[in-house]
């Protein structure tokens, strides 16, 4: 079993590239090593740029892989430079030689990818293991799209009767005026939403007064009146439409709900429950609890039977690999599904790796695992791993509890992301206390 | 049992209105005049223009509806005038007034249009009908667009194993560049195709050499290098993507094939089987034949089980209504699945009127339907009824044969379209060699 690790990202997942910001554009090429964390004895991992020694040793010490059995092929910079694996750079002729080389005397049976795009199945077919990657003829016809387009899912749930938030989808500046503006006027707030987005990034949450707590947006924007409803449709049509002329979301937008998700793997025979969690959006995704505390386990058996069915149709579509159906649970205790996304998520690796194969599938019943990105300032991933030695927080195997360092966006943030393993919510919260008043640098 | 039935044309059917010629519009919309074959007694027809007197006469004689039951509703006319009913016609707020007049002593319970778009929903929705539309609520999220987009077919065929031509979709130049080359110089025909289009019209074939018979598509362009290929691809962009940056399809073009295709109805329990034919393509579609006679038996069977397997995914995604999946027959044999459309059909009229009620279902099996446009040349309805009737060529309810007139192009194109209906290919092909001879105008 010899799995192939993809580490990409694609625009349909984070937009335009050419219009990231080069630090936000490098902050995602470290995210996206989280892949390592999936690296197993004598995979093939294709990287953007070389992971750093520290980073590569402290994952595969916990997963219990041995790092020297591990090869990496490594594409040439591409046209956005080496720190996110652009799709150029998976067609690039010389990494495809590269890339069949390395392939000779491991034959691959398993593609790991952050998102199977065109790049990606042109690269399998390139290289003769299009069977490695499950739905490969979906995929290769451009269907990820579709799985992670939120108006195909708008109605696609909606023609199974998945409750989705009141709204509509359109392409005209005056039908999304006449939406927005009578949204408001009944007392409601509104959310605009990019098609293609994540992470909270491509959405704009809309309010005639002040006082709306964002979350699952970065702002609020108050539009006073009608006048103010058209200005703003105006002035940011060609963000709203991904400056591509996509069609736009515009929902009723909850406030003071929690955002959680169940996530599923697609296969021959039905949607395989991975895992549940609960998104922490401060105001956008900072970090999530698994599972989720804030809602009961009846609303958990809810959020799983009826996530299930809102990934269905995506897979009878053909799509196969990862689903993860995100709703909210608005005050009013409704739950109100807001996407499937067809990829890799941030919480798949602490689903598959760190809970699964680090901490133990028998223990998962047993721990609340609270991940947190953008808190823990330091100025090394190696000098946060000599802190965590130092306080006696790091993650012990023997006892199943402790901090485990996840991500490592030191060179351009100056933070690491954690994940505290507790046997409760409240040791979890006690110990990333002490990680922000031990181990923390004080931020400005 | 009263029906609501739309005669709508909406763009994403026939592509940009502002770019049709006028003539063609007015074609669309006397085509579209077609629906009055679903008119039973009570009916509520909402129409672009007022029916010819004589048109409606011969059409309600033949069905056995009782004209002067019908109740019409007309729009004022929109943005591209009276011909045809454009989606600002439906949303008309006087237009939606005299339809709620209009339908306040005659509940709804049944809604017949060409196509579920959002002003159709958003009709439904103003005159509180929405239970009448099947499928509204996956409609209303715009998901008619997903069914009918030649490109979501591809991935959805694909996903579940049906057979498509070789291709790709993109949205990039030079990808399309590459992919036509490489089809041409490994000497196939290639077929290039917009997104959202019918019958041929947003289609064209590329070759290497002259000599391509085209079917499908309106003419064939010679492509003698990869020079002129990258000129094409230049030159043709803009139409290419539907001049609103859609993708585009790429696929091997198989000459002198069969066109056939299997429609069905979805409902909650699954695809019935409406009737399956045959297109005859010269080189566009211009008329039909019931049932498909190029083909055998075994063949048929083949193209309703894979054609159902083709449709069941966009039902399972929440469409209802008419499914029909087209596919060609290869000279080598195959069966080739070319796209599926969610919409009534230009046969649809033909097998749930003229078949089952005109003629009569329990006939259906010893009939052979043969429909034509554009080649009875007569200056209008009345007089085109009158030769027939002269002619001793008119359709006879007592033995189920005869010529039956289905629409009337005369004020725009000077032809009608006529379905000789007789008890095998060769007595209906002598019927319309009769008409030729002795009904139609000589033309130029």
């Amino acid at each position: 079993m010899t799995a192939m690790i993809i580490v990409n990202v694609p625009e349909e997942m984070v937009g335009d590239i050419g219009r990231i910001p080069v630090e936000k554009r490098r902050a995602f090429g470290l995210g996206a090593q989280r892949m390592l964390w999936y690296a197993e004895d004598g995979d093939v991992l294709v990287l953007p740029s070389p992971p750093s020694t520290d980073f590569m040793d402290y994952v595969t010490g916990l997963t219990g892989t041995r790092a020297s059995t591990l090869r990496f092929v490594i594409p040439p910079p591409g046209r956005f430079g080496p720190d996110i694996l652009t799709a150029d750079r998976l067609v690039d002729p010389v990494f495809l030689r590269d890339l069949g080389k390395a392939l000779a005397d491991r034959p691959v049976d398993r593609i790991t990818c952050t998102y199977s795009d065109l790049a990606v199945t042109a690269m399998a077919s390139a290289v003769g293991v299009e069977d490695a990657l499950p739905g490969h003829a979906f995929s290769a016809q451009g269907g990820d799209a579709l799985v992670n387009s939120k108006a195909v899912f708008r109605a696609v749930a909606a023609g199974n009767g998945i409750p989705i938030a009141p709204g509509v989808i359109t392409d005209r500046p005056d039908h999304a005026e006449g939406t927005i503006e009578s949204l408001l006027a009944d007392g409601a707030a509104v959310m605009v939403k990019q098609q293609f987005a994540g992470g909270g990034l491509g959405n704009e949450i809309l309010s005639r007064a002040e006082g709306v707590r964002a979350a699952g947006a970065g702002s609020v924007v108050v539009l006073a009146d009608r006048d103010a409803v058209r200005r703003y449709v105006s002035d940011r049509w060609e963000w709203l439409t991904g400056h591509k002329g996509h069609s736009l979301i515009i929902e009723r937008y909850f406030p003071d709900s929690t955002t959680v998700y169940a996530e599923f793997v697609a296969d021959d025979d039905g949607c395989v429950l991975r895992g549940a969690g609960e998104i922490l959006m401060e105001p956008v995704a900072t970090g999530e609890v698994i599972p989720p505390q804030s809602v009961g386990p009846e609303e958990v058996a809810e959020l799983v039977e009826t996530g299930r069915r809102a990934c269905e149709p995506f897979r009878l579509m053909g799509y196969r690999g990862t689903l993860c159906a995100d709703a909210i649970r608005t005050p009013g205790g409704d739950l109100v599904f807001t996407e499937v996304n067809g990829r890799l998520t941030a919480s798949s690796h602490l689903h598959v790796n760190l809970i699964d194969r680090v901490v133990g599938r028998d223990r998962r019943d047993d721990r609340v695992f609270l991940e947190r990105g953008g808190r823990w300032a330091v100025p090394s991933f190696a000098e946060a791993l000599s802190r965590l030695a130092g306080s006696g927080l790091g993650y012990d195997p023997h006892s199943g509890l402790g901090v485990v360092v996840t991500a490592d966006y030191t060179p351009v943030t100056g933070r690491v992301t954690y994940c505290a393993v507790a046997e409760n919510l409240d040791a979890a919260r006690a110990l990333e206390e002490r990680v922000a008043n031990l181990l923390s640098d004080p931020t400005a």
